[in-house]
């Protein structure tokens, strides 16, 4: 039972995304690593680094691994990484001759990184169909309601009436401008990283770059020369996390000072309380404002690793792995929260 | 399997404090939240505001109470909060004609930020040991190797000699000072909620401060005003939370540096690589600094949740969910880290 | 006499930016100000919305127009905003009757906000030729010196020799990608704002959207629809400024961990001590770390402010006043920091 | 003409405090460093380390003496610090035979840690006066209107009726509590820094702590090992400034949103809308929303440069430099703004 309110017994309730969760976790972690040497060997195989037959052996035996998940705990403690003890299971039970191979010429970052980018790349996808939907949503609701007027506010004083349909379009516009900016910006994110041990693939010699783009093409991503220690990529996708959970933070806010008025919305569903069973709580308004806030304190500290010291910093890059999956857990719930409230809005604004 | 790297099914092993997350997790906050209805019963009871019969079937029955967490989670997800459905649970559990006496007089947040305390006050207690171990372990270190010296450093350059236990006293000065924070800022934390509905305690009319006073003894805790709206106990607390990390964050980075130039020290049981067997990575001196940098990032979070409009801000309490936790949890580790660093130092500064 | 570093009469030797404090500073907000109140005049005269004779009067008056400083200070105590009473100086001097059409239809959103993305628009020039300049210097450097060999470093421990271009190329590579980023989100940036009281361009009816469109054309800003409360393309720009200098914190980072080392960089100039004068501090290394953990630190409030209740909301706004000219001349000062310790490095790596 | 907002020439009216800027400044800066160092002289002089006609020299001298900014700026340029160049430019006013005497067996850091200090004294000092106004205000208010009803409100739904004073309390006893603190924490913060080149006052022998004993007492500080390294006092200043601002700003988001919904509170006073002139703004807590939410941001800055490598980080206490005195601004004027929000409400809640 975790800790962690994405993902806790009850707390997840709120806070959780099971999909995301899927797409991220331990399981999935496991998988992409084990693709990454998977379809490193094959493309080691095509460029004659490797015999074909270890290739085929390599990728027989990962087809069924399972990781001993005890033994990685403990050389992860070890190790400050899972990859030593990781590579040493697998070539367990690849057994010899082939096993010696498995892993050539890489290093610790170019399975981590690379096996978070292609869960990221699942994300990505996920969200860009989120976040299209939220815009379908708020059209919906735009059509349904939007010529109703509403009263502007600056700050927090009513102003003069503006239209739903132009409240609803402050809501909606940010969104389309994330997802073209994620889309814009996953060409450069969702790229291999390969480098070896410090970034030259120098085991591999002149057929380092060939190599490494079938290895990439293997695995679907863009081929990038190494980037290990240029977090860039990593931040800037993080800030497209904080963006969409900034907007529908917005979003959230309105809506809670709406039911907070309480004449101008009416809201289905919404929580109650053990005080007060009369209540009708706008939580998914609230939840949005508070994972808005959240992401805008985590994105600080991923901007924090991106002074990544010399060719891998221990402490810069396992500050990530403290923060990143969170944001995108967070975001996931977001946009989840985000469609529910949409939902629930039974009216909005003052039929004219 | 967490991806939190805290409760991580491999990060756990980098990131992980069992000890720590015992006390904090989701089957300890149930103890702690059916100890508050307990004690409330009770309180209630020595003041005639339930009957006596009641308090003592509410007792019987919570004692062997086991939740349904598929059931609080649902109701999480509708109210935003656990309590309704826990609270619906437990008076199942107790049946007619006590059942409409459990919870009486409180709510949510009375029963959430009290078990959140009851926690915290054995993790103060955890820490306050691990505090003064770090600190017998740097005093060990300093009668050990002490009177050697060490190039004092400013500005990472070399400037003129001092000694190991110049150099040892900046590790160990805060710690101390930390701990006593810590038991100065004790009396203020550890304190019960108990405020009602929104902080009136109106249905309990001029017993209501006899109650409270009564519930906080049952729970050895200090009795205090109800304080839900007022966040500033739990900010100061994640102020302290953050010390001691940055305090174990400089010496972390010290140790790494050290490492670096490789010649004043020499540690035991570094980690290893998948790509360079031969090397000895410092690998708890640099956790010491990813885990700083995160708590000093969180805890802009828990100041943000301040801001906690009017008698109950959903928003900003649930921000509190997300953070806290993990703070805690990353304290642990790092106090952890600390001892296990400390240990590894086979020798520091040069032999005079 | 400022207390701000980067303005302070001696801390802005180091942190200080003269020519970007010049294109942020108060004396172009006001000229930035005026240039709208002109434009905004002139679009409104060609759609026949004012009377021509009162936008040349308008453009003849602000021309020449000084602010009384004081009166702005004391109206934006009172309403919180300088439009006000920066409206009520510029009719004082148009006087009767061109003063009525002065501001028409627009509000202190629309001139401030505007007038940010003037003196953003030539900041973005300045830093893209400035990241130009490094990204050549770094190349200089390469061609100079990039065969030598480094050793290369994970989790600062010696691992494998790299070469002097390997390491570089770590340093120069983000920059580009940097330089793309900031030109393809400069589109989304450099937009006029124009919404008037509550978004709705109430004032001009049907003549709304072409008046907006000259008016930006007139300030050589793109047309938008108004985005007042929709802060994305701020913090969008912001995390552009926290990229540039987390990856300038890198670079700096490294050359202060080599200079630490001492044997494989040799720097010109670096800084004296009061205690030491033989010491030879890499004082613009240390720098560009310190420049990359303050917009980390800032960016989690400029996406804090991104939380923007309803049309207007005082309280976020106001953060990003707080926050966002610091950050650009945090960025202003690491790319000249940068481009300093470039030119600083004498020798870099081992000559082979 | 300042950039910052806090001495902007306009925006400063919103968000300035000439008072505390008064005592934090340049000026005052200089005015402790000067203090600093007759100081130190007049100590070295009772224990025969300098002569006494020496220290009288040294104290005639700095009594009027006025520093070449230009010459600091410069310096710090190229230094990093201000030390090296000031305390050249002291000696040449002093002159042989005394000069070299000035400044002995200091460095910067004990000249700016102090000179931080003793401004922070008086800072510490005001603070405690507007707490206690603050404290006072709010029970004037209570005495006032403290029998009237208001709204109880959780989750922004309204709950159950309170009274006045309830709420009022929720903004008042956190104040108190932060008064106590401040009391406490200060017995820690203002304390001498003294320990030379590397901390160990080397070039003073056995008569370092009698000198260092002596230097404090003459400054009106406590005495304190040399602590440099050690930021775990600045960290926690920092964190009650925080505090202040946090608990004010939930204060102030209370008051906007009585404001916003407009039957239980009236306000003189409120700002004016260059668009819409009816219009009476919440200027006052609004602000406070946004100045708790900086400081919220900005100590997470302080707190990351708690990681002080060494025994002196450039890095990590020029980051202190760029953010600190922002905090100690932006907590005076959210204590002014907070007298002036408690002044400008006419009437709170429904007279029953």
């Amino acid at each position: 039972m975790s800790i962690s309110a994405f993902e806790h017994p009850f707390l997840s309730g709120l806070a959780g995304d099971n999909e995301v969760a899927a797409l991220l976790g331990p399981q999935a972690e496991i998988d992409a690593m084990l693709a990454f040497e998977t379809a490193l060997a094959e493309a080691e195989a095509e460029f004659g680094v490797i015999p074909e037959a270890t290739a085929l052996a390599i990728a027989a035996t990962l087809t069924g691994f399972t990781a001993d998940f005890e033994g990685l705990k403990s050389g992860t403690a070890r190790d400050g990484v899972v990859i030593p003890e990781f590579v040493k299971q697998m070539r367990a039970a690849v057994g010899a001759p082939h096993a010696e191979h498995l892993h050539f010429g890489a290093t610790s970052q170019d399975v981590i990184d690379t096996a978070l980018i292609l869960r990221l790349k699942r994300v990505v996808a996920l969200f860009e169909q989120r976040l299209a939907a939220l815009e379908a949503g708020f059209e919906n609701l735009s059509n349904r309601a939007g010529q109703s007027t509403l009263m502007g506010h600056t700050r927090m004083q009513a102003a003069i009436p503006i239209t739903v349909a132009d409240r609803i379009e402050s809501w909606r516009a940010p969104l389309a401008r994330h997802r073209d900016r994620l889309s814009h910006s996953a060409k450069d994110l969702l790229v291999v990283q390969f480098g070896g041990a410090a970034g030259t693939l120098e085991k591999l010699g002149t057929k380092g770059p060939a190599v490494r783009a079938s290895l990439a093409a293997r695995l679907g991503l863009g081929d990038a020369a190494q980037w290990h220690s240029q977090r860039d990529r990593i931040a800037d996708f993080a800030n497209l996390l904080a963006l969409v959970t900034g907007s529908l933070g917005k979003f959230g806010q309105d809506i809670a000072l709406l039911a907070q008025m309480g004449v101008e919305i009416r809201l289905t569903g919404g929580g109650g309380s053990s005080a007060m069973p009369h209540k009708q709580n706008p939580v998914q308004a609230e939840l949005l404002v508070t994972l808005a806030r959240y992401n805008a304190v985590q994105l600080s500290g991923i901007h924090q690793a991106m002074v990544h010291e010399q060719e891998r910093s221990g402490a810069a890059w396992t500050l990530e792995w403290l923060i990143l999956p969170q944001m995108v857990l967070a975001t996931g719930a977001a946009t989840l929260a985000g469609l529910d409230l949409i939902r629930s809005i039974a009216s909005l604004g003052n039929a004219s």
